[in-house]
Formats: C-alpha cells, structure tokens, sequence
C-alpha cells in the first residue's frame, strides 16, 4: 500500500515508474499500474530496481532484504535507495515488535547488505497518506531523513519538497545509524494513533526561537 | 539533575519535598535542600519514599529497580509513583543503547517488581527543563503519559498542569506497556537533540481539526 501510495504520487507528478513485485505480472501491481498513468508499469523486483533512477524500498520490513536481494546489488549499485520500511515483527501479534533495533537498524542492515547503493532512511515516521500529502495536516510538521551519502540526502529532500514537505522542517539526523532513533520511534507511533484514533497526524519539532 | 529540578519546582510550587539519596545527608542533597526553600529535605531513598504522598523516580534508569528497592516496597504501596527515567545503557559509550526495549521497558519492570505502587511513566520525553517549564518553549506541546491505575494518571496530569503543561497536550498512551514507545522515543531525541544543537525542545503533535 505504501508502494502504491508513493509510486502512484510520482507518477502524478510525471516520474515514469516501475512497480516490482516478487514476480512480473502481479496482479495488484497491473491493476496499480493500469490507474497510475501512462509513466506507471511493473515488473520483477530486478526489473524495477534495473529501471529506476532512484529506488524506493517500500516492502514489508521483516522481507525487505530478500526483496533487495531479488532486485539485485548490481541493479542497486550508486543509486538513492530511499528506505521508507519499518522491521515490524507480527509474529507474536499486536503490536507488534520490532524484528531490529537498540544497536541496529533495518537501513544499517540494508547499507550493510548493500554497500555500493547510497541508502537514505526517509518517510518511515508517518503512513502513507501523510508521505505524499503532508499539507493535508493543515500545518508544516517535522520529517527525518538520515544517510551516509550528503548528496543522496540532498537529492531525496529535493523529492520529499514535491510531495509537499518543507526543506526547513526536514531534519537530518546524520549517519545510517540515525535509522535507529526513526525506526524506534514506530512504537510511540503506534500508542499515538490509538489515542488520537487516527493514523492521520505527524509530530512538528518545536524549540525556542 | 532531573530530581533537583523536578524538586526545586514542587518545592517552589508550594509542595514539602524530600530528596532521596543512597544515604541521608548527601552532600548535593543537602545543597540542594538548602536552597530550595522551607519545604525541602533529604534523606535515604527510604526515608524519602516513606515521606511522600507522591514518589518521583528520578534516578538513573539502569539503576532504578535497585533504587526502589532500598526505597522499599511497603513504602511505595498504594502510592502514585511517577517514573520519568529513561533505561539508557552507556555501558558501550555514547551514544546510549537502552538496557531494555521492544517487548518490555523501564516502566514495566517497575510495576511488575511493584505490583502494589501505581506507577505512571511520564515527563520522560523531554529535559529537565522543558519538564518543568514547558512554556519556554513559547508554545504548547505534547507530553505523554501512561499506566494502569487511571486514578493516577489523572493525579499526575493535575500536577503536571501546575508545571504549565496543558491537560488537553497530554496524550494518554493507556497502560503501562506504553511506556515501550515513550523510551524507545529516546534514541530520535538524542539524535533531534544533536541536529538542533540543544535539548530545549519537544515535539507537538499535528493531525487534521
């Protein structure tokens, strides 16, 4: 969903897009492509990760370093790989846990798995909706992007201010290890949208001017 | 710190205010004492526990359970116990890990290890300051608070409103397990705290009126 959120955006904005799957031809992912547009098509993972400029890693974070696996380091190598995965771990229910975190990070383990590719942790804090309608909170709020790669980061904000995000309130936590104060952040997430009985709302950094 | 501030303000509020330590008659502990006014003491962690109507944790979080201890069970029974310590494990240098999280956290252990205490995690997302000042920040923000006695947690947002916090800004996560996301929060914040160069700050929440 997140995937179809984000791609469906770029497309809107007249990116041309590839949706990998698992294998080429998955129906959700032809249906997807089908409304998107004439820029939106599909594929393997190998085919989108081969097609994309940037890629944007949008699986389910506990799969999300087999998924990279089948789209292929080579396929990955020197390109932005935008991390918007969270490593939560259903199998012993809801809520559920995180599969990684403390001393590691699911965007650590991918830029470990992945050297070559300039990973930058990004839009995991907020749901789909609020990643490509950020306005829609009728106020500028807080997002956080962190990586090794400067001008990976520079090129991902550059996108994140065509989906609505103000540069100003986007926050660079540094390094690939700032992945894991935004990963463990999704618990807080979590208790916050029962109380507020909405996955509609991000938090905005406030500080003394 | 956060003890000698939280206390300097309830004793500036008005509140008789006891100070524990590891042994009555530390020497900060009686500094502090002697200038906070009328109202303030100090003595053992026992003593203190004994003296209170309410019970601030605030010691070091990986050194809590052991704190509460010496405080002593019988002296916490019945009683509000206010956990604003975060488990942060600078065993492996900074920054800090936590010594727990995930599927358990600091607030938990002191409940389980308390049964009979009514513990409320709270004030433990922001600095000593803001805790206790929270309109320096020249505009409301949001706190968080969680436990399993709701008595308790109203008796808590009633004092926290006297430190200038609004009760419609706190969010009630539900029981204690919230305390999972209100420490795991702590690995963004010291990370936010590095890019904004200060920890004078919080975070408000944002969603659609």
């Amino acid at each position: 969903m997140v995937g179809r959120t984000i791609g469906g955006k770029l497309a809107e904005l007249g990116h041309e897009v590839k949706m990998g799957s698992r294998e080429a031809g998955n129906e959700r992912a032809v249906a997807w492509a089908a409304q998107a547009g004439e820029g939106a098509s599909e594929g393997s993972f190998a085919d989108a990760a081969a097609f994309g400029e940037v890629v944007v890693n949008a699986t389910a974070g506990m799969a999300s370093l087999e998924a990279l696996e089948a789209a292929g380091a080579g396929n990955l190598a020197g390109k932005v790989v935008i991390d918007v995965a969270n490593p939560l771990d259903f199998s012993q229910g809801r809520p559920p846990a995180l599969g990684v975190c403390n001393t590691d990070s699911l965007g650590e383990r991918i830029q470990r798995a992945f050297p070559e590719a300039r990973v930058v942790k990004a839009l995991n804090t907020v749901n789909a909706g609020v990643m490509v309608a950020p306005n829609e909170l009728g106020e500028s709020t807080s997002l956080f992007v962190c990586g090794n790669d400067r001008g990976a980061k520079a090129r991902v904000i550059e996108l994140l201010e065509t989906f609505g995000w103000l540069s100003g309130d986007i926050v660079d936590l540094g390094d690939i290890t700032g992945a894991r104060g935004a990963e463990m952040y999704l618990p807080l997430w979590v208790r916050m949208m029962g109380a507020l009985d909405t996955g509609k709302f991000n938090i905005r950094i406030v500080k003394p001017v």
